[in-house]
């Protein structure tokens, strides 16, 4: 009886971040987890990780021991296991753990920090705080909404750095850096989103001037994922709250006085 | 009276795209198209090509055998062979069958690439599909509606980078990699869209000034686009047509059923 | 009476744009001017000069005799010579041609090109163009209407590349590219602007931190030019065609029924 | 009794700005701001110090004199000095003159620059201007009205950063510039904000095409900081606050005097 009173308590506390103590929870969890991937980030320093490694050494087991504990903690809350353990936090979860023992067993100490980076995905953890986050909502709505859009947009995007980046090839040639279509494509796209690293650059007049061409085209065509997502965000931002009494559609205007799905009045 | 029947089934799977064969086909070519390109994309890669060339001529062969077939059985199922010839897509057809046959009579092997990229314009086939998103549609209206306002935007784009082009190519000099008019214009081009790439970049303290003016005063000018776009983008989305028979007020939703000033059904 | 008959005509097709032949000139003289232009810039790229220097020579002096003409017209037609000579068109005109003749007075060669870059100036002759695209008074509006915005936009960019421009002064040191505080701003104002040549990049932990801050921080500050334009963009092209009958002010509403102004009915 | 009249004058003129001589006050001491930023610049540029070291000596004590001048009256005019010594303002304005009296016991000459740099800190007197600037409050409302989305926003870009930083830095390795996680870090911010230095470019095929999928993806994610700003600001500068007596609709433009929809004063 008290065992299963302790389990459904620990389940409210693990589980959900109604309580104060469910909250408190979660936060620890979070910094614990920022914390594992600052370890991780700092360890890949060279010059850091020669002057601490054993102290890395040793949070890292401790981090591994406690994230293992919650891990089996969370398999003996639920009622259902398995539909833990098959879940996506679930999956994410043990692939955080299984690197530091997999090191165990590694024998080159070189690929350590490869194991180590897949601590990383457990980052993933910090989208559970998305439901608390309106905002949040909103912001995958408006991309949701936008996906068709999205879509053509990249196709376009795509289709244009094809043919840019063949002609590029074809122009500039091998000994401008130019050395394959892929590269000229890569560049194309470097170019259109205007990050332009510069490491590839046009030298020829022929091939700069369709460069010039390349970035006022692209940049009008870049401006449209903005214009995509301004309007599907003045959208989603919409007051939803009325919702009709006789057929209890949301999504109606400001200044409509009469549901538009089936004409009773709001 | 059979061959007739044959022609009118192959008519409407080849050229039409409402029955489920139809939609099978359009789908077939596209993937063969894409693969095309990756094969002329990976052929221009030299380690690739040097390892797997022999590959690449089978697979060449193969799919301009297919493509060189798909054209002549377009030609005899339209009633009007010579409007298809001369259509838009025909020509595209053709010529991206004929580099293949092109390499037979090429004696140097160096050029053999510049003929198959033109099979690249064959990715224009991938606009057909535009009609069957209505997002695209919707986007090229956009983009067709704000063409005057473009024209502008390009025109003051233009101008201010003829201006400072020359500025920077008068103050900075040959000695700082503004060795012309020309390249002082392509300069400001790649400044004002943000793309940045530093091949060239002003030295002296004046060329610095006038380079961070025209970055703030382009920003301004570059934010154009990206307001006509979201303009225009907004207006093409509203639909503005339905009007209420009841009390004659617009600015209904595409899903409205009712009029929700007066209740009336739309 | 012949003589102010021809006047006449002349100052019709001179000045004015509204009949067939006044069209037809200020093609012609645009097309001339580009054609000047063009001529100038490619006159600075070394190889084509040493190539054609004499074609160059001759073509500069066949446009100077036109475009001097065209001077001396203007000012024989006008009214009051002195109205245009003083006019912001009739300045840019006359320094247009000055350069060719000052050449004559040159002893050496290398400042020529300086010069006849002064030939640009005309190129704002393109602005004369504006009146007749609504788009471009619509774009003037919309700039316009939102200085006040675009003023304290600057001052905060400013004051952020000062302060930040500082600070990477003192982190990164002169022995990274940071040699001094105008240089620092300058990097503040690439990086601020997204352009970032990399002709000086932070090569320091704090100072590729602090780096990074400024772009996310930038970038925030950056998007508002484009909310600004997009806002006043949109504003300037509302219907403003109703005219209030009573007070005779515009800029209502599409949807106001009475004047705002003076609350007579529309 | 005129000591008394002499103080409270003063403080109208020094604290507040409705008056011609307040204002003027004010934008005296803006002047010797900016021009004291100015002479702090120019000093770092080592060819300048060197060629008037003594004449910014002079300038330099002769501003700090002043700025002291000015602190002291501003305790002296208060009725609650400790309220003004322990304000924002306050704290500045000492830390503003502290460090050239700092000087007199530096023995090393070379962190004199690093002192004189804490006078930058005066440049926030510049938002003190921001109260005369609707259109700065305005922004700033827009700004704060979008902290949480901002806050969301940068979240995302954050582990979209963190995730790909650490996916380069294991495909890239050390060898290509990405010699640990931090610095691939640094590269997706730049990369994703599009700024593109080019400092640290991918060379690989792998990194190269992960890097086109950033630039894609982030370009898409950095849409929504425009999106957003764009929204708050019409939203800001939208006047929603007055209704109309007569039919209570509200939406009416900042300028109108009657109801656009009734005609009824507003």
């Amino acid at each position: 009886m008290r065992v299963k009173e302790i389990r459904d308590r620990l389940h409210e506390i693990v589980f959900e971040a109604d309580t104060p103590l469910g909250k408190l929870f979660d936060v620890v969890l979070l910094v614990l987890i920022l914390f594992s991937i600052l370890i991780v980030s700092l360890e890949s320093v060279s010059s850091i990780r020669e002057a601490y490694g054993n102290w890395f050494l040793a949070i890292e087991w401790a981090l591994t021991f406690l994230f293992t504990l919650e891990y089996f903690l969370r398999i003996w809350l639920v009622d259902k296991p398995s539909g833990y353990i098959f879940s996506f936090f679930g999956i994410v979860d043990l692939l955080s753990v299984i690197p530091t023992y997999l090191t165990l067993f590694a024998i080159n100490t070189t690929p350590l920090i490869v194991f180590r980076s897949l601590r990383l995905i457990r980052v993933f953890r910090i989208f559970k705080l998305w439901r608390y986050l309106g905002e949040g909502e909103q912001m995958r709505k408006a991309l949701y909404a936008s996906r068709a859009k999205i879509t053509v947009f990249i196709t376009v995007v795509l289709t244009v750095a094809l043919i840019v980046g063949t002609l590029m090839y074809l122009i500039e040639g091998p000994q401008h850096g130019f050395t394959s279509i892929p590269r000229g494509v890569y560049w194309s796209i470097v170019t259109m989103t205007t990050v332009g690293y510069g490491d590839i650059a046009p030298s020829t007049e022929i091939g700069q001037s369709l460069a010039a061409f390349l970035m006022i085209l692209g940049y009008g065509i870049i401006a449209v994922p903005t214009g995509i997502v301004t309007l599907e965000y003045s959208r989603a931002s919409k007051p939803s709250t009325q919702v009709c009494k006789s057929c209890s559609k949301e999504g109606h205007d400001e200044d409509a006085k009469y549901c538009k799905y089936c004409g009773a009045m709001l």
